[in-house]
């Protein structure tokens, strides 16, 4: 039962690594387009839906690389291929 | 006794580190967020209202990559798949 | 005995580390934070209510980040699912 | 009596690790709302009343999270529900 | 079976971190990015057009670099050449 | 007397990392308060009074995460729990 | 079998940070020309051909940086020299 | 004889990086303090008096936390209590 | 068969570091080179082609530090010396 | 006579360690306040006396920080409490 | 053959260490060097003339600490003394 | 012989520590100092002697700490105290 | 011929460190100085000569730097006082 | 013959790294002084053997320690005063 325990044990501490240090760029980067987005908004208020709406789209491009630190901490936690492979071989 | 000891001390272990790490970037971002939309505010008081909205679905955003860290400190401490395996396969 | 302290030693250890690295990114953000609703409250008094406003808003949000760490280091210190597990068990 | 021994060395050391790493975060965003309060009032002596009473909210919510770090650091030495457990059942 | 268990160990965390180390750049690239565009659209919204379009051919850019470490990292989750010939070749 | 030797030597470490730590951050915060106080004075000398009442209170605040490291390494020193325990157990 | 499975995880591994750090620069540098390409159309919009084309050599140029990266990782998981030869000596 | 000379390696070791780690922040934010405070006198010269007397309070209360990891650097060298307790119970 | 094992372990890990740090560098630098090629020739249109043609023979020397890391990275994965000596000397 | 040396090696590192450290804030921070004085007598050559009396006060403070850790080293170098306890009571 | 190996290892590893640290700092350099070059030229576009010839020069001379690591992988890979040493004294 | 050695080993190593740590902090603010001074010189041409003298007053002061760590390293290689120690006490 | 083979190792990786740590400094500072050296000649055309000339002093003196590092990299390479030791003493 | 293998080993080393970090901080130093003493002579051409007086006297000062560390590394490699002892007292 070695080989399950040490598989889980990684995956565990990779899944919370990779959130852990994933969400630190985004929320940064995400941070700052909306404050340059409420000084855009303030210096031109007839652009108002422009700017927001291009604030979104690139909100959602720079949130994309949350989900996909997200997406492989979901697969490490709930679909990790090894440690089906491991499962299903037995112990 | 030995696996179940180390899963729980690793999915401890990740579980603060995670929401640790995970609270540095989200913070830092929604303070930077929130900082310009106060100057914002003060050199156009009559966006306020579209500038408060646009803030709070920024904010939300940022939000979300803690609540991701959030989640998978929570999902390691009370919904952990490793640890009901080796629970429901007996030591 | 030995399992019982591991995993003592580990959730006391990771209370504190959580709760410590979680209090620099708010800190730093609400000081941002304030100071900026500080500069614009000079700027335009006209409008303290709107910024004070928006400003303990905007507050509540980053605490939101402190507090998920300071939650996670109480249920680690008081709440501890694995320790509850162990215990229950026995020896 | 060697795991009291490690749980009390723990504890000590990550009491004063978190109020160590604790106390940079609050002290540089205090400092720089009070840095910027006192511009505030340098510009706008009129309103010299609002800003003070804006920044003392907001220390008070900055000081929030060097004041967890501190109740954590308290629990750990005075009040660890580890510990207690330990010394309740004999060595 | 040790050979197994280690390149498993080995890629579930490698995969982890090239994801999560490759996410911080873009990130904050990108939220640079669409800051500035933002501010240009303030300036300039007779050209919002020609920004906006600019500024996604960028992103898709900045985003190839992410995409690169979600690639490596779905390629040593999913199709790991390794890990085909440890299982190809029998323990 | 192995345990007391252990309790004593991270005692003393720990005292002495908390306080070269604890004291980085509100030193900072000061010198940065502190300079943006005599700016303020030179720009508005007649509200030299209310600036330097603020200043105080502000420092005080600032002043009080050193204090806290330093009460805490007081307490590891001269009123240590686990240390006062071990030596009223007896080796 | 031993020499295959140190070269297979060192190959492994180093794949993942290779593309993990090669991904932080290009991404910081292309965000930044493009933010500042942005910029440079707003000042003069009736030269965004010109301002467009120089920007797509450059990025070209940033990004050959990250695929020399790409192409290393590439190299090191599917034609590995050091692998083929291990493979082709045999065990 | 061993447990004295843990004790001493610790406590020499300590002083040293408590003072060490205790000079850096004090003489930044001094430094600032003092840098702003002759820009301030140049900008105001009839109101030298009031920011010298500033200054000096301010930088007494910065000097103050180099003063704390000096005290503690001392009470390690010269008047350690846990020393003075293996001293008198003998080896 | 031991010393060929090493060899090839440190190439790899080797290559694929060197071109990972070397990548860093380099894009940070044309990034910046190019954002400020597009500003100058916002600035000054009718120098577009002195700008560009300066711009190219300044990246093309920040390239060649870029270069000289995949050269060297290259020369450890297809044409290592040390790989070679111990080939020809047979195990 | 291993304590002795024990001793001896730790005082030796951590004499230079503390001084090593404690260089870097004060030159910085004396450096800067220096930089400030002469721009500030640049713009204010009438008050250079008053502005020179004001750095060398300054610098004294800033440059007791750095004092307090030449004095520490000196302590263990010269007048090492442990080192003469040892010593006296013999090996 | 154990110090022959040994020898290679370093040397191998030693040699892409330096080029891939001795790559960052020359291209931040010359980075910023072409940045501004490009800068000065759109502000005079008569000197660029004399701009460039500077450039080019002071490019080479930038470009020289690059080399220099270059050269001493290289000979660490192709000449290295210390190799030929052990090879001409045999196993 | 074996304490003699190892008081050497860590003498030479402290040695070029402190003096490798102490010329990064005074090499950095002289470097400032001189630099703002050129400036003030071009700014105000008729107080270049006083700008100079005080800049040499204030140079003497930096390089001062930068000369402490010099004397450490002197008195560790020169006229270190528990070398001669060891040395008279014999082996 | 243990001690032989040390000596090389040490002295390898010792020269490619201190050449890769060597280069980083003078490059930034180079490129610094260069940077600055065109702005100025953009804003002062007809004293291109003087400061050509300074520009060029400056950088042989930053250069002297790196070339301390180089001489100490090829006399650990090439002429090794301590490796001449050890050959001419034999094994 | 071992100690004097740690001692050349060390002795090798510490001259490596003193002079690798002993580069680093003159030449950002001097980088900077020499780029403010082009814009300074730009700004003041009449004043440029003031200003190049100073510069030169300015940079022998930041150079001095780089010498410092160059002359630590030189003591260390061909006048160690430890290998000497060692040597003259025979194996």
């Amino acid at each position: 039962m070695n080989a399950e325990t040490l598989i889980a044990m990684v995956s565990i501490f990779t899944a919370g690594l990779t959130m852990g240090l994933g969400a630190i760029g985004p929320a940064l980067g995400e941070g700052r387009a909306v404050a340059q987005a409420l000084l855009a908004i303030a210096q031109q208020p007839d652009e108002a839906n422009t700017i927001t709406r291009t604030l979104f789209v690139g909100l959602a491009m720079v949130e994309s690389t949350a989900i996909y630190c997200f997406v492989i901490s979901m697969i490490l936690l709930f679909a990790n291929p090894y440690w089906d492979h491991f499962l299903s071989t037995g112990p």
